[in-house]
C-alpha cells in the first residue's frame, strides 16, 4: 500500500497500463478457459503450443506461439498439460530457468503417482521455481461465472514471491487464494478434488452400520414376531413404523455420540494429570467428526419429527381410531394426558435447539460468531438439547420397562436400547460436573500438570474441549 | 510482503506513520458516509466543496477546502457528485492529471445512459486515471457497520496500479474488493444495484404461469364440476384442497424441469458428436437457471408439505372422518395401508433430500464443497429425488389411472398432468445411462469429436453437465 | 503486483527464498499453537523464553532462544504472554526499537483494565510499533485447522506499515485480517472475544419478559379459572395448550416491533422535516437489533407450527374427537369451514415468507444479494409477512370479539391482546402510504429539509429505513 503522494506519482509513469503477460502451455479446455478469464480481467495471455495453426478455439486476444516464444514474454507459465507430457518442457530448462511454472494439473486417482505432479515438476525443471495452483477449479465455473462449487484457490510453493505473484493472479481473477505452505503440500492438494466428503465417511457409515442393525432387529421384533405368534401380517409396517423407531433411536444415539468423546477426553485428562499427552489416535478422529456426527442426528431427528407428524394422515392409524371410537370411550386419563403432551412438549423444545445447532453450524453463521458464543452454543445449548431429547424418550417410554410385554423373544425395545448411550454420557457428565471433579479438571487444562513426567512431544498440540482457555 | 528484517528497518522512517489522504468531491449523504469510515480506518479526508462554511454535518477530523485545494492534496478523489454536474471539473483537469478519479455513481434506471458514467467521467479528463468502485455499498451501511446486504465491491478500470490502490482501501474499510476488469465492466457494474433478482425472473415468471393454469384447471374440475354436476358447493376447497393440489405438480414439474435441459444438452451433444458447438441460446439460459428453478420448487414442495400436515386440523376433514365413522367401519385392507404408508415414506424421503440439495445451495455450504462432491450432490443426490418424488405420485395415484371418475368433463386430474415431465426426464435418463450411450457421450465430453468441421468458434465456451472433466 | 517481467527477474535473487522470521515471546498454548501454523505457513519462528530448556513442548523447526536473541532475529515480534509480565519487557526496550510488536492477549472480564493491553504495551515501549492482532482466534482452532468459528482477525495499529506485515502474517495462515483502524479499537477488540451475543441480549430479554407475562395470563385464565369456576383440572394444558397460545402472540407481537421502529422514525421525520437530526437513543439501537428480533420472532413461529402440527396426536384431543363423534354429527358448514381453511391456509403462506425471510437474513445469503434486493426481501416481503400472520390471527379469532364468554374474570384472550401491536404498525404504515404523506416524507429522506435550523451535528449520522436513496 503506498502511503504518500509523490510515490503514487511515480506509479504515473506510462508501464504502468502495461498488462502483465501470463504464459499457458496447453490449449485444452482448462487452458482456454483460463486464458478467457485472464483476458477478462486485464491480463495479456500467449499460448505456448506445438501447432500455432489450431486457433479457432483459442480465446479472442490471446496470442499462439511456440513454447519457447511464449516462454520468454511471460514472467509466469501456467503449465496445463497432463502430467505424462510434462517431460517435452525437458528441452525448454533453460528459457524456464527462473521463471515461475504453475501446475494446474489433478489426477484420476488419490495418491496415483508417489510423487506430486507439482515436486515431478520442480524435479524436471530445478531452475524454475513451481507453484501449485488453480487445480481445485473447474474450467466450467471459470468460464460461466457462476461459481457455485469452491472459490477457494490452494497455492503452495517453496518460492514466496512466485507464490505471492500467483495468489495475486488468483485474487485478480476473483477466487480466494489459501496459502498452504511449501510444495509439500501438493499431493495434498491434488488429492483435494477427488475426495468426497472425507469427514462425513465415518459418521455415514456408522449410521448405516447401526441403522441395518435397528432395522433387522424391528423387523423380527415388530413385523416377524407378530406374523410367527398372532399370524398378524403387519409387513406395511416397515415403510413408516419401524422407519419412525430407527430415526429417533439414530438421532439420539449419534447425538449422544457427539458428547461421548469429550466426556471420554475428560476422564483421560483427570487420570493422566496433564492435557500435554496425546490422545489415542481413535480418540482425535472421533473428536474431528463430531459436527458430521451431530449433522447427521439432525438429519434422522428430521426425518423423525416427518414421519411422527404424518401419523394422523396414515390409512392405518384413521382405521385404528375409527375401530376404536365405537367400541369404547373411556374418560379422559389426566395422567396420560399429561404424558403425552409432555414427551411431545420436550421432543419438539429439542428438535427446536437441535436445529438452532445445525444453523449454527453453516458456515457463513459459525463464521460471524466468536469463539465464546460458538462454545456457549456447541457446548451448553448441545447438552442442553441432549437432555431434552433423552427425556422426551423417557416420559415417552414411561412405564413399558415394567412391562413383560415389551420383551419379546426377550429382545427390549428399540426405544429401550436407544436410552443406553445417552444417559451414560449425561450421567458421566453430571458427575464430572461436581466440583471436586470440575476443578482440577479445569486446572489441568489451564496448563498444570500432576505429574510433569507424563508429558510426552506432542507434534498438533490437544487443546481440546470447551474449558479451554488462552494465554 | 517484506521478507528480510532490513527491509523493514527501512520502513521505519517516520514517513511510514504519515496517513495517506483522500479527497473526496461533494459532501452528500454517500460522500459523508465514506469519508467517516475513512477516517475509522486511518485515512486523512479532505472534501472538496464549492462552499467551505457548510461544515456542520461533516464528519469531525476531515478538512473542507476547494476543489483545487483538496485535489493537490490526495492521489485519490473520489468523485462523489451526480453524473449530470461532472462537467464542473473540466476546469479542473489539470490539476487531476495522473490522479486516480474514482466514480462511485449510481443511476436511477437500468442503461439510463449510452455510455456509463465512469466512462464519460474518463473521457471528460483524459489525464485522470478513472476507477469504477463503491457503487454497490449503500451509504446506511458504511455508517452503521452493520453490513447485512453485500460487502462486495466490484472495482473496475484500465489503470491496473490505480485499481490496486483503490482495492487497498475497500480491503482497509473491511469490505471485500472484486476486480472486474477494464472499464468497459463499469456499464454492467453501475447496472448492478438496479437490478432485482435478475436470475430469478424466468423461474419465478413461470411458475407463475404454471400456477395460474393449474389453478384454473382445478378450480373447474374440483368446484365448477361439483356444482354444476351435483349442485355442492365446495368452494372452501380453493383455499387448501387445491392449493395443496398445485404445490405438489407444481414442485415435480419445476423439479423435473431443473433435469430437463442436461438431457437436452446430452442429446444435442450426441446428434452432433461434439461438444465444441454451441447450445441453442434458450438452453444456455435455461442451464443458468436451473439452481433458481431447483429453490423455487422446493418452495412448492415447502408448502405442499404445511398443507398436507395440517390436513387433519381442517374443520372438513374432522367432519368428514366423524360422518363416516358412524355410517360404517371396514376391516383394515392391508394393500391400501401398504400404498397409503409407502407414498408417504416416499414424500418424506423426497422431501428430505430435497432440503439437502437446498442447503447445499446455500452459497456458504456450496463454497466449501470441492466439485466432485458438489457434483456428486447435484446430480445424483437430484436425481434420487427427482425418482422418489415421482415414485411419491405415482403410488399416490395408484390405479386412478384407470376409472373413469378422475375424468371429469375430459379432463384428466392434475396429478396425471404432473407426472408427464418427471417422466419423460427418467425415462430419457435411464436411456441415456446405457453404455451404448453413455460412451461416446463421455469420450465427447472429454474433447473427441465425431466430425471435426462441426465445431465453430466458441467465445463463452460450452462445458456444461456433471461429466465434464478437467485436463 | 509486479507488472512487468524486468521486476519479476529482480525477485530471483537468492533472498527471495528466504524465508521471514518470527519470533514469539511465551511458550504458553497460544504462542506454540501459532508457531505451529507459522512453520507451516513457510515462516521461520524463533522463540524468545528465560528457560531455553522446556523445548520438548517446542513445535518441531522453531528454535528457542533468549528474548534479545529472538528480538534481534525477526522485525515481528509476538507477545504471548499475559498483560501482567509486560514490565519484563522494560530491559529490551532497546532492542524493541522500532520492533513491530504483536499484542495478542486477552483478558477474562469485558474492560477489565481502564487501558487496553495493546494501548499499555504502547506506553511501556514507546520506540515500538505495536500491533493487536490475534485475540479473537483460539489456539485449538489454529491447530486442528478446523477453523469452526470465526476466521476473523481484527487488526488495530497506530503503523500503517507495521499493520500492513501483520495483515500479511494473517492472511498467509489462512484467516481474514480486518482493519480495525489505530489502536484506540484495541479495547474494543479485546471485548470481542468476551461477548456473549450482545446484539441478542435485549430481544432475548424482551422475549423472556413478554413470555413470562403471557404464561401467567394464560395460566390464570386457562387454567386456574376452570379450576376455580368448574372444578376441572386441565394443568396439562401447561405443555402443549398454553406452550402453543404463548409462540403465536410472541411471533406476531415481535414481528410487529420489528417494524414500528420504522414507522415511528417515519413519524418523527414527518414531525421534524428533516433527516439530519439525531434519533432518540432507544430508537436507535432498537433499529439496530431489528434483524435479531425478527429471527427470536421466527423461532417462536416455528415452535408455533410444530406446537400445532402436533395437534392430531395429542392423547387429549384424540379423546375429544372420540367422545364427540358418538354424542353427534353436524352437517359440514361451508363458512366454518371456510373459516378454518383461510386462517389454515394465511398462517401456512405467513410461516412460508416468514422462513424466506429468515434466509435471506444468514450471513452468506444476504451477502450475495444488492441493496435493492435485500430491501425488497426485508421491507415489502416482510410487510407482506406481518399482513398475513395478522389476517391468519383475525380469521382464527373470527367473531370471538363479540362473546362474552371470551372475557374470563375480565381478561380478554391472549390473541386479542397479540392483535393490538400489529395492527397498530399495519395502520399507521397504510396512512404513511398515503401520497399525501410519502410524498414529503421520501424528499425527506433525499436530503430535503423544511426547516433547516433543525439539523444539528449528527456523528453517526442516521439514514435508516428502506427509502434511503444514494446520491
Amino acid at each position: 500500500m503506498t502511503s504518500n503522494p509523490s510515490n503514487v506519482m511515480a506509479l504515473t509513469s506510462n508501464t504502468s497500463n502495461k498488462k502483465e503477460t501470463v504464459a499457458i502451455f496447453g490449449t485444452g479446455d482448462f487452458g482456454r478457459a483460463l486464458a478467457y478469464k485472464m483476458i477478462q480481467s486485464g491480463y495479456a495471455v500467449v499460448f505456448g503450443s506445438r501447432q500455432a495453426q489450431i486457433s479457432s478455439l483459442i480465446p479472442k486476444g490471446a496470442e499462439v506461439l511456440s513454447h519457447t516464444e511464449a516462454a520468454q514474454k511471460a514472467a509466469i507459465i501456467i503449465i496445463a498439460i497432463p502430467r505424462q507430457h510434462y517431460n517435452f518442457l525437458l528441452p525448454l530448462a533453460e528459457v524456464l530457468h527462473g521463471k515461475v511454472l504453475v501446475d494446474v494439473s489433478n489426477n484420476l486417482k488419490l495418491n496415483q503417482y508417489p510423487q506430486s505432479n507439482a515436486e515431478y515438476l520442480a524435479e524436471l525443471i530445478p531452475g524454475a521455481k513451481v507453484v501449485k495452483a488453480f487445480n481445485t477449479v473447474s474450467a466450467w465455473a471459470l468460464q460461466s461465472g457462476t461459481l457455485d462449487a469452491s472459490r477457494q484457490v490452494f497455492v503452495c510453493g517453496d518460492d514466496k514471491k512466485a507464490k505471492q505473484m500467483v495468489m495475486d493472479i488468483v485474487r485478480a481473477l476473483g477466487l480466494t487464494p489459501l496459502d498452504q505452505g511449501s510444495l509439500l503440500a501438493a499431493q495434498e492438494i491434488e488429492n483435494y478434488p477427488l475426495q468426497l466428503f472425507p469427514m462425513w465417511k465415518f459418521p455415514i457409515l456408522l449410521s448405516l452400520g447401526l441403522t441395518a442393525f435397528f432395522f433387522f432387529y424391528c423387523l423380527i421384533r415388530d413385523v416377524i414376531y407378530p406374523y410367527v405368534n398372532e399370524k398378524k401380517d403387519v409387513s406395511f409396517f416397515i415403510a413408516i413404523s419401524i422407519a419412525n423407531r430407527i430415526c429417533p433411536t439414530m438421532a439420539l444415539i449419534l447425538l449422544a455420540l457427539v458428547y461421548l468423546p469429550g466426556v471420554l477426553a475428560a476422564i483421560i485428562q483427570l487420570y493422566r494429570g496433564t492435557k500435554y499427552s496425546r490422545f489415542p489416535d481413535w480418540l482425535d478422529k472421533w473428536m474431528l467428526c463430531r459436527k458430521q456426527l451431530g449433522l447427521v442426528a439432525l438429519a434422522f431427528a428430521f426425518l423423525h419429527v416427518l414421519y411422527t407428524l404424518i401419523i394422523p394422515i396414515r390409512s392405518y392409524v384413521r382405521w385404528r381410531i375409527n375401530s376404536r371410537v365405537i367400541s369404547q370411550v373411556n374418560p379422559l386419563d389426566n395422567t396420560s394426558a399429561w404424558l403425552s403432551d409432555s414427551y411431545l412438549a420436550l421432543g419438539i423444545l429439542g428438535f427446536f435447539l437441535f436445529v438452532l445447532l445445525g444453523i449454527t453450524s453453516l458456515p457463513s453463521v459459525s463464521n460471524s460468531v466468536n469463539w465464546r458464543e460458538f462454545r456457549f452454543v456447541q457446548s451448553k445449548l448441545g447438552y442442553l438439547t441432549l437432555i431434552l431429547c433423552t427425556a422426551h424418550t423417557l416420559v415417552y417410554g414411561g412405564k413399558w420397562f415394567l412391562y413383560a410385554s415389551s420383551y419379546r423373544w426377550c429382545l427390549p425395545s428399540v426405544y429401550m436400547l436407544s436410552l443406553i448411550v445417552p444417559c451414560i454420557v449425561l450421567v458421566v457428565k453430571f458427575v464430572l460436573v461436581f466440583p471436586c471433579l470440575d476443578k482440577p479438571l479445569t486446572r489441568i487444562r489451564q496448563g498444570w500438570e500432576r505429574n510433569p513426567q507424563y508429558s510426552e512431544h506432542i507434534p498438533h498440540i490437544q487443546l481440546y474441549l470447551e474449558g479451554e482457555q488462552k494465554t
